[in-house]
């Protein structure tokens, strides 16, 4: 059932831990070392036991959990509430070649990857060295890194044109690459952006006119979580109150 | 460019129009004909004229597009902002074989069906007959009923077991059903919930929790948007403040 | 218990209707006709009949339901979720001389009045003399009239110097007048803004830090209202997502 | 301009101190020791020194800051958000009669206290006499003890009949002593409630409508926060996600 090279999920409840499987390999945890061979052989909802006698459940991890527990973060990441959206609104799907920048941890690309798989890419187009590598094991960890492509540039640089069915900015100063952008997407292919402050995207917004984009949305998700208990159900005490705008547009004429 | 049988998306940039292309058709607007042949000669981002001289621009249509101006809705639709986070949190994607009931006007399937394909599969059980031609046609629309299985099937009837990677269930008293829908699930498996009040939340949370199942969570997400100006920047006077409140819990043991 | 000239609320559970009370006249409505000296005869809590035997319920308003049913709008209005938030973050006392500017159509003032009295006053600066009287109208039927003094003047004229405990501007520029804003409140007061766009809020912020205010805040308040139903409790469908941006600061030195 | 007994607030823009003024008097903090006289010489918007030299600014502290930061909170407080709207939603002014239970920590007996203020009166009704001494102490700080009178006594023992203008009740199970609640008021007097889990909505509702209360009425206010910087305009990270469900109602026939 689980396929050598599979990210798994070792749960025991509290402790997540991600790992791909390896016939002969031991992972080693706090609460004792696992044989990789026999989490392939309990297979997925299965159970297993480190060395110390601790029991792991054997889970599939879900993209969700992999970015909100699984990638090592060197930057801000773009939530699940946030990248499902975004993904839905570009209309990501299999087959599509997408423009993302920069690449940051990867949470955003691990989503996008998964969604043009299998005939599909995201190209990735980030400055700072020191995040593509971190980017890269995220993005293996998913075992998606065969649809990315990542590339160490900046958007200043030339891009290919009229190349991308899409794409996604994650940029401080879009607006000074909309041109550049603007060309290297299809006509009528659907762009976003995630700004953090309101300054940005009036920048954004006014610099997306100026470039003739066409259906220009912005958007603000909350996501609000519950305690799960029957009968005294109620909102958690706080919440996350601001990860980024979005907006979305369409490259026009 | 455009494949005959794939759904374009006609926008004038007031009036949206959806329809599968098809070589010698024509298509009947408001503003005047349109034929199919000039639809894929134009391509995407490509311009159209009806026989009166109207223009239109031919736009692949992105998944949220096709939900929310596309599909007809004889139910209550799981909004793009739900749907997008319920796919990640679920952890849909290639190859999974996922129960959905009902089916409603099938929004939320059209997602699932695109995270599936092309080797998975999504298993409807509807008991209304009446909603199961219309999401068919809305799942036609969207180019996915080879990734959908429809049964006119309630919950209390046997599902097959041990048999989904996955499942979402948008009924009124899921808790009637909660022992078949486990059976129903490989264990670990996730599963989702979408509830309009807070008294079917505390029942679904109540069952859950009877049934074993585990890394229970309660969210809402709240959806605002903003109006595109850029020097004058501010929400949307008015907002949705609910479609339900989504429950997402994994099978235990 | 009911006094000559109060004004006092009818409902019947659809329709509301606010008066002052005055012996011996006679208030007319679409159900029939009500003489006053009956609505005194009630008093609160009491019933009255409609010539044609309509029942009223005779109710003291609140100040809420004045601002939001009985009086008349010229004006975009600052609603109560607001207001009482101003009001209390501005310490609005008895006692305090308040700067008022814009007057609008006077909800704010009827609640800021309310909680200076008796021996307090607001002083309200109006630039568009057809708000005035309509805000006057609306201040009288709250009962407040004698303490709120309206002049016909903008932010640019010279303003009692040194002089209010607090103010509270609504205008669309306030930081072409912050200086004499300045001047005008004693050293230490509380000042706020409603402003609803993020450009005006940076300019805004941007003039008190110049003028050197302290204890710069920004606040939004959200309000969702839900269905009162015990077995099928979720909040309504639609909600205001957006009235103004809330500042607050203090004269510093 | 500041009398002996009032209540003035010290701030060096990190601490702040609310203390009542005496003459011949001497404040200690960590900064040093500062003379009452040198407070009451300064005056609002004054500046003092400790005897260490620190400089400190002389404010008359708003509602909202005692409550925020003056008060002493043994129990959950209800926030200004809260108590402001709950203010002018029960039409809270001068001369009313208002019931309270429990007392708590006195933060919305203070904002309630300020509104009656100077011929009405809070009657506080609190079981527990761990949290009288506090209550009384905070609504000293504010200096309005003489509009306040807690009795150490449940909801369960019997109330003045027919006697309150408006009530306002904070306990866990109010539903148990709503026909003693009722009796207590007069006919179309405003009552409110403030829950924190929605099972408790429910039942509250259900009990209103049993005992005829109309115009009800459930609301929450969230109330998020900006950074104040002009040209990096955004919300904080994060916000309180929920402090309590508001149930408003009239006491009915």
């Amino acid at each position: 059932m689980i396929k050598e090279g599979e990210t798994v999920q070792l749960s025991d409840g509290k402790n997540r831990f991600f790992l791909k499987v390896k016939k002969g390999e031991i992972f080693g945890t706090h609460k004792g070392n696992i044989n990789h061979d026999d989490i392939i052989k309990a297979g997925y909802g299965g159970e297993v036991k480190t060395h110390k006698g601790h029991t792991f459940i054997v889970l599939r991890p879900t993209i969700h959990e992999i970015i909100m527990y699984g990638i090592k973060r060197k930057t801000q990441i773009v939530y699940p509430k946030d990248s499902g959206y975004i993904t839905l609104n570009l209309g990501i799907t299999d087959g599509m070649k997408v423009l993302e920048s920069g690449v940051g941890s990867g949470g955003l690309t691990i989503v996008m990857a998964n969604a043009v798989k299998p005939t599909g890419k995201i190209y990735c187009y980030e400055k700072e060295e020191k995040y593509i590598k971190n980017a890269y094991e995220n993005i293996k960890l998913a075992g998606l890194e065969r649809y990315v492509e990542i590339n160490h540039q900046s958007l200043e640089m030339p891009l290919p044109e009229n190349f991308f069915d899409a794409g996604f900015i994650d940029v401080r100063e879009p607006w000074l690459f909309m041109e550049n952008i603007k060309k290297s997407l299809k006509k009528g292919s659907p762009i976003g952006f995630i700004l953090p402050t309101t300054n940005q995207v009036s920048k954004t917004i006014q610099a997306l006119k100026e470039s003739n984009f066409i259906d220009i949305q912005i958007v603000e998700l909350l996501e609000r979580h519950y305690k799960p208990v029957p009968d005294r159900l109620r909102p958690e005490d706080r919440m996350v109150a601001h990860t980024g705008y979005l907006i979305f547009g369409r490259k026009g004429w």
